[in-house]
């Protein structure tokens, strides 16, 4: 959609947050009637909690924002490939499309690990765009991981 | 092992909670060292929230409790299978064990949807015993469905 880029510029911002607090860089938007209703970034050290995903943080935003745990008319915009805690997570909220940056091979649950919308049995279906300004995603996080070596 | 049980009925008792609720009664104690450190429901529709699951709760809770993310000398007790997003949380979480009741057909993440601690590439491997209780645990969610649909 011509609105992808726009939105997912606005995940990598959140990204870099994420990369000034010494964080894993990944970052997401989530998006309603076009609107962005909720925004984080990995926060797993800061917050010293296994759940402080970028995604995990942001859908808590959405449902307490909307009051609901429906989110079938949302989009969410993330940087990296969600891992299986947040992909589970997006189905667990009905959300209708997530779109990605890069690929995320160890854990990812949307096509590196395992593709979880692509499940027997899955009861709930994504629309899913990948691939979307992978190249800076990924030299974002080479930046990273080469910061945290140098240290 | 010979606490398990204690355990186990200090879950159904968290279920139970929810069922009150009007919840699908789901309910979990994560154990450290003997002792229960955290303790939840399922309140996804009180919180209307997707993350209200018992697991992602408690999971919160503990982290909170011990100042960190790796829980890797912890023990999860749920009533029933963990769905994928929070079997996904429970690696993230790289706790040691997971004690649950009855299978969870439809979403459930550690044997039934899919196994995610068979998965070729996984990084962690958690410790399962399942089973426990489970005609309890079947004859209370039958209950709350029979009563959901009297209403």
């Amino acid at each position: 959609m011509e609105s992808d880029l726009k939105f997912f510029e606005e995940a990598l911002i959140e990204a870099k947050k994420a990369y000034d607090k010494n964080e894993v860089p990944v970052g997401c938007v989530i998006v309603v009637d076009d609107k962005i209703i909720a925004r984080s970034h990995n926060q797993r050290e800061t917050k010293k909690s296994a759940l402080g995903h970028a995604e995990i943080l942001a859908i808590e935003e959405a449902c307490n924002k909307l009051g609901r745990w429906i989110l079938d008319d949302a989009t969410i915009y993330v940087t990296l490939e969600p891992c299986v805690m947040c992909a589970g997570a997006i189905f667990q909220a009905r959300m209708k499309r997530v779109v990605f940056g890069a690929y995320e091979p160890k854990f990812g649950g949307l096509g590196s690990l395992i593709n979880l919308n692509e499940l027997e049995g899955i009861n709930h279906k994504l629309e899913i765009t990948s691939g979307v300004k992978a190249e800076s995603v990924s030299n974002l996080m080479k930046e990273f991981f080469q910061k945290l070596r140098n240290k």
